[in-house]
């Protein structure tokens, strides 16, 4: 696994929203697949093509309740002058030795039960009497309440084609065809055919742990008494809401002091169960910004992992972010700034991606359009940065909601969209056609 | 709560899909609300509009990494001519009693902490010396490394206006003002909302306990040996997920025999933990039909609920439908029919909506559009029957896959639409425009 971090790093480089991106998808690789319960591997990914080991239906059978007949026993078959025809037993779904049906005899049968031998095909029991002997029947009494009526004799008051209401063995799928392609995503009908072709456990990989903590001495934990100066953690709860939208099983850790040691050892601690880390805060050019002071670590020899580089985006909100691995598995973390909604956009622009690609998805993208830009007054956007605002996306148009700032919660919890303003564009007029990722 | 079956039932009706899903969406209720933690509430509705407590941000705080001053200290400052401050402290993020800046003084601030008292503006550090009396600064030293930044004097090389780089008490939200509306879905945005105001809990609507079980003694659990004239169970598997991919939480129950008794005592069990029971199998007019047997029990005084009455639809595939409620709390069932793909789009059509309701969602139902048909030749639809056929969707297209056959898996699998063809329809030709439902 290599990261930037291990490249010679100009601290005064820019880079590009594009350029951290990239460095991120190029080091996270899918995670290492995994057999799973059908049902623990809902939205995952296959891992390989399955083949079709055994045909749908396995045998021919019934697509009707009714009675499995001779073509010829039925044929010219009217209201007026009924087959009537010997009734030899019953067929049950999942009958293993179905009675034979002989000339002149029919066998009651179910819905998916076998066609019995010498059989050729169904009628379905409303256009016959249903074995009681009083005209037309719409249906066949419970078995437990009327045992009788596998026996006796049916009159039939139609005729039917050879392989008629008959499902032929692999009429759905074949022995050896491939069920599903490597790649799928499993839901809940591509799980139906995995469950119908046998399988009960698949190969996947899995959903990656990913561990969530925000680090300032200012936090307070919500519900909770704020004591003065301080502020609710709020970033930790965000985005392990957002790591488990994105697939992950996303673990929050409470919120970290300003310590470099405590977050040390704290980091060190959930290595064990993290497929990838993410911090909020501590990332900027402050004298506390312990998250950049505990892990920009370069130059050991012992320390495992590829180290963290911390760089300065061209990106409006979230300039300041930290990247690369650690510890013995080279995990990846990234470390997010710690406005609640520079960290938030930071989250989906890079750490939503990042788990996608660790759960093998091909498209690890939110999905974008472009809008026709609706506002009272005209956006500005810093020159040279790539700017996300916060808007509502309906029918092509796209509202902002709340101003720029990085520390408008409300606005953000109210938005659907990310309205993006482009490195090169300062002002944009009301009415100009913008990209949008849609936040869905 | 009532139900149709509790109406005189004509035996002989046939029942439109629009007529049986408002029987559906008219007895089942919104689940009571509970008090969640912040994260178990995640994807759940919102009973009660929340209220700020307290404004955010709490109290003016900076917004970058610099230098606290009084405007008038650093009025005319260039880089030729720096204006000189004495560093009177560090203000981090958190500090309950910030120093007080005087005259001529300046206090070291970081990003979010409490402007302190005598200070007017922030003056970034890259727009001083950091203290180092060195030139321009790019950032601070971590504290740690060099706690005595704190303290000396600083050059300031830029005026600054009153407020400037300060976020103001309130600018986010204020007290008093509604943070989020009764109704809202609490995505990560609105728990990021809900933590910064420090709402620990919330009030929703729990997400449904959805018991899934399918019947038929010629069921095989996948992964075991496939006697002759079984089949695998798949129905339990996919709705189950299908249940989950709703909102819910899903209990698949092991595929039942077909034997009343069995049936209705596996009910009666699995009653203590269903919000909503969904059966599969044995609701058609076959001699087996264990389903129809053992719930469609009528005129019992003694009996809880308000009865399962079983129905025919004018739907293809899904005609024989059964719905009701049962038991001390008359819990909603779902009795659907057992071909695989008739109970995947019966699931589809009347359990999610069924479960969206139950979680007291608005828009129970899924997307839909319309599309021109892409096929070969034309599609064939029964007379006086909705019919519901598997597409593929791309770009306002749709094409079938597969046939109308209930029994193709496969194909299904391959799926992500329902092509819907009326009931005043027999025959579609290819480029017509068709209703599609998105699977998504």
């Amino acid at each position: 696994m290599s990261s930037a971090a291990t490249r010679p790093a100009d601290p005064d480089h820019l880079w590009s929203v594009d350029e951290h991106l990239e460095d991120i998808l190029s080091t996270v690789r899918p995670l290492e697949p995994i057999e799973l319960q059908l049902l623990d591997a809902q939205g995952c990914v296959l891992v390989d093509d399955v083949v079709v080991p055994v045909s749908l239906p396995p045998f021919d059978n019934s697509s009707m309740d009714g009675y499995a007949v001779r073509v010829t026993d039925v044929a010219g078959a009217s209201e007026e002058f009924p087959a009537v025809l010997e009734v030899v037993g019953d067929v049950a779904a999942g009958a293993a030795e179905p009675v034979r049906v002989g000339p002149g005899q029919a066998a009651r049968i179910m819905t998916g039960a076998p066609l019995p031998p010498g059989a050729e095909a169904v009628v379905p029991v409303e256009w016959t009497d249903g074995g009681l002997g009083a005209g037309p029947a719409n249906g066949m009494r419970a078995r437990s309440l009327a045992p009788e009526g596998a026996e006796g004799q049916v009159s039939v008051y139609h005729p039917v084609e050879a392989r008629a209401h008959v499902r032929a063995e692999g009429s759905d799928v074949k022995a050896g065809d491939r069920a599903l392609e490597a790649g799928t995503i499993l839901g809940p009908p591509q799980i139906a055919l995995l469950a119908a072709i046998g399988r009960g456990t698949v190969r996947v990989r899995p959903r990656p742990r990913v561990v969530v903590m925000s680090t300032g001495s200012e936090l307070v934990q919500p519900g909770e008494e704020l004591a003065t100066g301080r502020i609710y953690d709020s970033n930790s709860f965000a985005l392990t809401a957002a790591a488990r939208d994105a697939g992950a099983i996303g673990y929050r850790v409470g919120a970290v002091a300003d310590d470099a040691e405590t977050l040390r050892s704290t980091i060190e601690d959930q290595l064990i169960r993290a497929d990838l880390l993410v911090t909020t805060g501590g990332v900027s050019v402050g004298a506390y910004d312990v998250v950049k002071e505990a892990l920009a670590y370069t130059g050991d020899a012992d320390e495992a992992g590829g180290g963290v580089e911390f760089r300065k985006l061209a990106m409006q909100p979230g300039k300041p972010q930290g990247f690369g691995t650690i510890g013995p598995d080279f995990t990846p973390l990234l470390a997010l700034p710690g406005n609640p909604v520079s960290s938030y956009v930071s989250f989906e622009l890079f750490a939503r991606p990042a788990i996608r690609a660790l759960m093998g998805l091909k498209d690890v993208h939110r999905p974008r359009t472009r809008a026709v830009l609706r506002a009272d007054q005209v956006l500005r956007s810093p020159e040279g940065r790539r700017q996300f605002l916060r808007g509502t996306y309906t029918d092509g148009e796209v509202t902002p909601v709340g101003g720029a700032g990085s520390h408008l919660v409300a606005a953000l919890a109210h938005a659907d969209a990310l309205i993006v303003v482009p490195e090169d564009v300062d002002v944009v007029e009301p009415g100009t056609e913008v990209e949008v990722v849609l936040l869905g």
